[in-house]
């Protein structure tokens, strides 16, 4: 087997002081923070698509800039075991424990449906070896349903009852393969699942359509005996003008629409958050508020621009914030943190992959690291604790409660007659108190 | 009473080809389309607040620029029965059956609770009054908990108990006022229900907060037997970074949570539909799609001003867009179309009150002529329905009703072998057909 | 030659009640506005690029979804004849006058420097002779300095002035052929002219760079007597974050900077007008009065997408302000209305080229009526007029003129001693008279 | 004379391991930063208006939720002079060196032009005794013609030319009263120079006002023997739809048009610049390229919010790559660090006021503090360097100077026959050092 990455030595942890750019100097994967291993908390993941599939190409650059060997391998398989060998080399001296995939990304479409699941399944085969050899595990896999032409106008909300027959085998074969190679999760990304224009659309045929399809899905995981967490990642739009998937909230909706609510959660990505209006750590509260908080995609968009950059983090407050809501959320479970980030296509090294990658790991350690900061002292729970504390009271305990009506209240209110004074926010406080955590 | 209006006769429809800019062009109230009057399809209603109680201000111009006779009144009451004289001369005058308003507009707060209950029952029988001398009628009522200090942090989701009890008085009073005087529907607009910064806020309390005052509100209504709909109005942002109302689709998923998606329909505004990332017809097809469709608040944003401008609505194409979907869900029931719109702070005549409610009128009756026509024609019906033409085999039927699992439907299309070709999507020919019409 | 197009008849003009898909509605070429045929006030043009070279991918879809027989040619200097015959055929049905390419839409890109400029100049006599046989006119050419992987950090503002060199190459070839063709302006867009991120950036050289190259471009149009427009598009961002032509007023800047606001104009897209926060008709506007208007690429973005979606223009009101200011700025000179316009990638019939390009064209034709009933009728210039009436004084054009001094005025204000009462801005007359007109 | 903050001691540094909220933990203002003093490095200022007039309203709470006592002083003056006295007990005990106000901010407008030029000068003399006593400086002064009704349609580009007239008054008095209090600049902010609708606005008249005022400026200047720098302040939008003064690209475009880009510079603000579609830094690197860099107004904006949010600045990242570019433009010369924020109309307290501004302060002080490590270390400066370096040979710079024409550098390519290959950005690579430094 050649070596891809024959320059460049297994990353190691190094210290804040090092200046080497190809060290880490913050992610020490056996580290205790709160009791548990750096590398337990964060369960850190590298994507198959950014760096393996995607040759550098943008809507005015459809040639691409990247010129990596593993993507000029004529043989349509051999391309697909060159890949392999490249991305489970980069992961291996990345030193990430995870992976996540797209049935597409690992194996090529064939002339055919039954090829195309032949074609998976044997490839299949070459990762649960490339696991094997190196201890690599799979966070999860999920079905490209957005690539190809036929899902232009959507996979399971396609107008066309064929289409979404051809996702449904997709999606089968993709969750058989993610349960053979012990996945943790399954992610569903509705990619085309939306409209351009509602002067074409019947978007309520088409949610029905999404509804049952999702159904189908956990019946099958169930079937199957998949023990993993199937997620939804949520998108506002782009490629199409607009996703059924918008935000986390909107998928709730969905979820109790379809009578799924206990059995699906979220994967949120953070330059999703931004397109759709929101911070990173909204999308995170707002999931962990509903019960439906899964997984992350981490990354960062690029606030001038509205569309999907796939970034790699880099700001640290930002990243603690969001550290610091999961792990008072509880941590992860099946989920973690899987970078959805591609360099820019001027980075056309080998090196600056890994530069990406490092620099997203170390932001994310030093984020759990002030996050632990944070939790220790107390400070920022205490004040958010003062603030809620008239809830604490019996009176209110029964308002919550639903032992009084709307007018009983009304009557106690005018009966006691004073107007209650409103208390500071101390907005400017709290940001400060943060600050002196990084 | 003084006429506030003595140079303004009552506007009158005179034809698309008058260039009177004080008639109506093309609301014509007793024209019939598809069989029912015109007046009775729209449901016109013009707002209490935009043209009666703000004076021009805006953040950086504190005074205001408008110089209302009725805003000079020395005595609270006196000033709002003047108001009230304005607001009803106005309305007469103009033609339109509805009005709506917030407690505050109509009633001055007082110095306690008591008292601000007592202004608002005193101006209540002005009010009734008023109905009976001019035959208007009220389409909705709401109570203002975002305009007092008090209510800086909220309302029922404020972190203190003592000021959820404020907003019930209010709610339980204007809820009583709305009955009394025939409303036809109750707002509720969480203008402060949202956050600032999640450093110093409990999203999962607040929103429990929520939930139980809107139960308290459904309860309440149906014990003082009014009949009319419960409506909330969506909004992202502003005056909060983030308010919990965020969209209709989010709305939804609170109405599941709360269990309330049968009780409470939505109130779209669209400048709060654009303010959200989403066409004015996106969040109309999307309440009808989800059962909750109630009314309109009428205007249009500034797509370059990511603020809620609230400007009267001037675009033929896209309110006839918005009308062809509610004619085609089945028109207003309670609902209707209130101009929640403004004249710019320029526009400080009287006359430019008129001007602005006309042209808005206008749009909104040319719109619901042009929706007629398309749905007489039945092109732009008849090219949807083909597009999903597929869905309607047994087969597909099967699929939707949920005879068919992931595996059989996987195997069904493996042993097809046939790629299905994809359709195309015909924008552009829709909207061509759409100019048509225009 | 076989026919790409062969169901398809020339366009003709059929009129408003016309039901025909393929008809104009508006375009009537010869009917005379304002004294001037239809034709020769729009001067339309169908862009290469679009419509011939793209396959429908996009940044989620990199195989494409068109299937057009012309890309599917294994010769390139075959295909580059292969595309040439149908666009042709395609300009010749549709019935515009001009069209618009780059020279690699034309001419495929060779293996050395030498034998690009061999493949151009080649096919340049093609052009040439297709010109001849169907009278088309090229409205502008243009040298695509962005879709090689070579230009991924800039053209003429590239940190390597080798790369700087192989821009002036390329743009002297394209400056020779499109004179060679009779080109009426040539346009210099700045897809990669910008910056990733400021980190890597020293933004003042490459302002530098640029200021140069457009000096050398200038001079060489001089050298070569080439009587046409050198037209700057204007652009914000994508694909780079930051792109130096911002927009109209960015651009005027740099033109004083380099000395060269005599010597180039713009050309104005509409999407690119929205991407960068303003209105179409601003910038058209901002660059009549700027004295250097230019040309317009036609199209639309989608307000919630904020990308360059390039969709043809449908709104009628937009269209007619945009048409307005155009013939009271004088109309156009050497430019003309390009469609930079794309079927959606749904759209993937031959049919749907044509329903794109005649609704543009209608669209556009029927905002041109719609000006020249504005400018008869002068209701909307008088208003105007009134509004300034003010300035017209010999006190005030003094003012203006610079013969009063800031503390003179003062002086004679305090002496004055009265304070001008503001007077109403009448936007919603203004918006209503406007509809008056559609 | 009565004290407003008697609770608050003055603000002292305590290091960052300090947990006194009311202590600074970086700005340590004798601390020599590259040999100057913190002090002389940032020269901060804080500002009158967001403090000391605003009184917490908004759009959605006209009546506003501070309760400031220098708000209830009915006599105007007696106001006035209650208002002096709470800003610079505020200003000694945060220990700022200097400040910044609008006329209208420290002197209320009176009933007659005269009246109000009294009424400033009167409050020019006390402010002049505030700063003997307490050591302060006025970092700039600036007139506001933004929120009196009477400049509703705009200031110097009102369609009226009295008003024209007004602005004039009113900025020659506030620049006498700058001068008279030693201030060091003097600012203009075009709050409503702009348009609410094309439909009404005739834009190149406005223009050509616009530069014949500011050359008025400019020549009063002189005249007054005015040695501090004119700066205009840009913003996109808000309160009118299109503010002249867009951003600082278009700010130079209309100095050289007006032929006073060597006189007038820009003071940049952070919420401004991101409101055009750009970052801080990117504002000050184009104004330190364009050679109109003057001051910052620092603060920033919330970016899920598209309005003037003028918060504290917090983000410690952002501000100092803000601070590198500022000291390797140079630093400040008459310029200074305005702190143009106000604390959250939830945050009611006196102390909020302070919190707000330390942590801004600290947060500057912070990045300066890291921008000194990057400075020292060199390696980003370095890394630039590198890729720009091509440009350092004889033949590049040849190019640069006009020395070579485009057919000439045309032919050099096409005989030199390779290809130059691209080389990597390394933008992750930069984004890593820059977080190596924080």
């Amino acid at each position: 087997m050649p070596s891809y990455f024959s320059e460049i030595a297994p990353v190691q942890f190094a210290g804040p002081a090092s200046t080497d750019p190809l060290a880490f100097k913050w992610y020490d994967r056996d580290k205790l923070v709160l009791g548990k291993r750096m590398e337990d908390h964060l369960r850190f993941a590298a994507c198959y698509w950014h760096s393996f599939c995607w040759n550098g190409f943008d809507p005015f650059g459809y040639d691409g800039t990247f010129e990596r060997p593993w993507q000029h391998v004529a043989d349509p398989m051999a391309a697909a075991r060159a890949k392999a060998d490249a991305a489970f080399e980069f992961f291996a001296k990345l030193g990430v424990p995870y992976y996540c995939f797209h049935d597409r990304d690992v194996a090529p479409e064939g002339a055919t449906p039954r090829e195309s699941v032949n074609h998976l399944h044997e490839m299949v085969d070459v990762l649960g070896e490339k696991q094997q050899q190196t201890g690599m595990k799979l966070l999860w896999g999920t079905a490209n349903l957005f690539s190809h032409r036929r899902f232009m106008s959507g996979a399971a909300t396609n107008p066309d009852p064929a289409l979404f027959g051809m996702a449904a085998l997709q999606v089968k074969e993709a969750m058989d393969a993610t349960l053979k190679l012990g996945g943790e999760n399954y992610v569903l990304w509705g990619g085309r699942e939306g409209y351009e224009t509602l002067l074409n659309t019947r978007m309520g045929q088409e949610l029905d359509q999404m509804g049952r399809f999702l159904n189908m899905v956990v019946e099958y995981k169930h079937k199957i005996g998949f023990k993993g967490t199937i997620l939804i990642e949520p998108k506002p739009r782009e490629p199409t003008k607009h996703q059924y998937d918008y935000d986390v909230a909107t998928v709730y909706g969905s979820l109790c629409r379809f009578g799924l609510e206990k059995e699906i959660k979220v994967n949120i990505e953070a330059n999703h958050a931004t397109l759709a209006g929101h911070s990173f750590e909204h999308e995170i509260a707002t999931a962990i508020d509903l019960g439906i908080f899964g997984s992350i995609d981490m990354n960062r968009g690029d606030m001038q621009c509205q569309w999907d950059t796939d970034q790699f983090p880099n700001s640290i407050p930002d990243t603690a914030l969001a550290m610091y809501l999961i792990l008072q959320g509880g941590g992860f479970k099946t989920g973690g943190v899987n970078f959805d980030s591609k360099v820019r296509r001027q980075s056309i090294d080998p090196q600056d992959m890994f530069y990406g990658h490092i620099g997203g790991m170390d932001v994310t350690a030093r984020a759990l690291l002030i996050a632990e900061k944070m939790i220790t002292d107390g400070r920022v729970e205490k004040a958010i604790a003062d603030r809620y504390a008239g809830w604490k009271s019996p009176e209110a305990q029964n308002i919550l409660a639903g032992k009084v009506s709307l007018d009983d209240l009304a009557a106690q209110v005018l009966a006691g007659g004073a107007d209650p004074r409103p208390v500071s926010g101390r907005q400017e406080y709290m940001e400060n108190l943060l600050n002196a955590f990084i």
